[in-house]
């Protein structure tokens, strides 16, 4: 057989297993170090009660003849379509449940919706980035352009009416930068995916975190996304399910392209490559968006965005460019001194035990910055602030052996 | 954009559909006929009481931050790739865990798996067929040739040496046929295979209900076959996972071709393209391992297994040719009077409201055969298997309105 030689142009991923090695060699110099990582990025609350109830109550019906459920329908059950549409219908977005496709997660959907898509196309995404977008489309052979996001666009890139391309990823707000795109934003990139042609592939993975009101939640709420988006997201950080494994994926019907229906493709690409979201688990996710489920998540939220708020005022006073923070689990700040971000990562671990993520493991323009997270413990994450304004006040005092930047 | 114009190649299924609308009409016509299915093709019976309470406590353990699972290992975790690895040393296959893969289902990687192939492939498809192996194939514009199955061959075909392949779909036992393939058979396969250079993608989901000693569960009792094939397994029909979602992939390290490594390929594409499946899944699915758990999943095997006899045997005092019933909750049976096999649907629900698959709708070959199934109740298969009898012996009687064969 011939194999898909696009697989050897893949370059692995050694960027958190080198983070592992290096936190591992400093831990066994020194066993007496209280090490603590701001470069979680899972969640480590546990799902809310009545998650945890309707997923038990689900477990149970499955014990029982007259409530089993076997195969459902691969593009989710009714109950969960409409749920979400609910949701998006609070924010005056109109969706028909058939423009709703339940998946076992954002990333599974962002690799697996590429089979809708000629090889041919022309791909444009930003830098840094989510290593997910390029390693698909590296794999079916795909051109890539990449769109730099820096200091100068606050890791905001706009589209270049002089650059074509056939599909673009925008992620906001960011992994791994935490940047979020405003209304206008959003609207001068579906005036350029409108006139170009072009698809945008959304990534919503986290939208909850968002507190702004000129941030849109969804694609959608800019008017003509419906004929070039398709949007993706997950009840992964919204509502703690990065084992429980939920998240969905709009495809409106108004996207066509040469006689043919995305919605109707997407619809074929399910039924014949996927089984659909176990029952459980969707049970859990309708949970997650009922009332009360509503209530408690965004308990959790509210936890994890003190934690992101703690890190923002601390760089903000210490005068370290940064974006994210706010409307975003994720924090990228500059590395002080121009420091390259490997560099930043042995230093910071060195001089105050603090475990980030180096910017130059998200791609060429990352280096130089470095991705703090959100998702630790308050009081983990309180004692990290205090070190890290420690470490930045040494700086200015010119105290200390980690102040030469 | 451009869209991938091989989806246009695809014909929509319609025969779950048509037999839908056509029993529907019937019933409309004949509001007091007690119609019975025998093409159910989903489980029927609750899960075990092993797997509910794992799965109990498993979500129990989500809702505590103590024992609360984020991520998990794209892979699956090594308690359930271990119970597998364990149940195939008790069939002399020794497999090492990182060549098991946990899936969401063996049609999710079915379909995934041809990611790590050239799209220049010659695909061997059997017909009748799975319709997810044609589809897939049609998806990514590969050129497909099929195997013909029929009653000369008992519905299993064997390689013709004069073919080349790159890719040959083997299911066994079979969905729609209920043939299942014995070691001699597989032997040659596995030559052929070796021989040409051909990777086997063998589909193994119904390998529970096989009885006989000479078959085969898995295709790694077939010296040699870890050189070059691939297995796909579920706990699906084993353990009544339709709507719980797991299964398993084995891609042997053995399986190499121009100094790549299929095992490493297909790590790649599921830890970029897959998050995993549920961490209260797999705990699921580890009790249907356990002692305690099999012997559960066994009686609800045996009772499926009890009506495929009783249909096998009605069949067989009918004379009437047929596959299947024995290591197979399918049976395919031979329209009587060389009927096609719409017709026969429409006859059989006219004259004994009986309802099964029209074996066309599986492939050219399919035409003139017949599906019945085994996930019904004892009571509805009994009642459907007098109904036939009957229906049989009027034939020979030559009474009725139904007989003119």
């Amino acid at each position: 057989m011939h194999l898909n030689t696009h697989y050897q142009a893949l370059h692995e991923q050694y960027l958190f297993s080198d983070i592992a090695r290096k936190v591992n060699a400093y831990r066994s110099e020194h066993p007496d170090a209280q090490v603590i990582s701001l470069g979680i990025g899972d969640v480590t609350l546990p799902l809310a009660p009545a998650i945890v109830e309707s997923m038990r109550k689900a477990v149970e019906e499955m014990g029982n003849a007259a409530t089993f459920h076997g195969y459902g329908p691969e593009q989710g059950y009714p109950f969960l379509r409409e749920a979400i549409a609910n949701e998006y219908a609070q924010r005056s977005v109109a969706l028909e449940d058939d423009e709703i496709f339940i998946s076992d997660g954002a990333k599974s959907d962002l690799g697996n919706i590429l089979d809708l898509f000629s090889a041919d196309n022309a791909v444009l995404i930003p830098d840094p980035v989510y290593p997910v977008y390029v390693d698909t489309n590296l794999m079916a052979g795909r051109s890539i352009r990449y769109l730099k996001a820096d200091k100068q666009n606050h890791f905001l890139p706009m589209p270049d009416p002089d650059v074509c391309c056939d599909l673009v990823y925008l992620c906001s707000p960011n992994n791994p930068t935490g940047a979020a795109y405003n209304r206008e934003q959003l609207k001068a990139w579906v005036e350029y995916a409108t006139g170009k042609g072009a698809v945008i592939l959304f990534d919503a993975a986290y939208e909850s975190f968002i507190t702004g009101d000129d941030i849109p939640h969804s694609i959608y709420e800019i008017p003509g996304a419906d004929s070039c988006a398709i949007e993706f997201c997950s009840f992964s950080k919204m509502a703690g399910f990065t084992g429980v494994r939920c998240g969905w994926t709009i495809v409106p019907h108004n996207l066509r392209s040469g006689g043919m229906s995305l919605n109707r493709m997407w619809l074929r690409r399910q039924t014949t490559k996927f089984n659909g979201v176990p029952y459980i688990v969707q049970r859990g996710a309708q949970a997650a968006l009922s009332p009360e489920g509503k209530q408690q998540i965004r308990e959790s939220i509210a936890y994890y965005q003190q934690n992101a708020n703690a890190i923002h005022q601390m760089l903000t006073q210490a005068q370290i460019y940064h974006t994210g923070g706010q409307n975003s689990p994720y924090i990228w700040m500059e590395c002080p001194g121009k420091m390259a971000s490997w560099d930043f990562f042995q230093r910071l671990l060195a001089a105050v035990q603090v475990v980030g993520t180096p910017g130059a493991g998200f791609g060429k323009n990352g280096e130089g910055f470095f991705r703090l997270t959100a998702f630790g413990s308050h009081e983990q994450t309180e004692e990290a602030v205090r070190r890290m304004r420690e470490f930045f006040q040494m700086r200015e005092d010119g105290r200390g052996s980690c102040v030469r930047f």
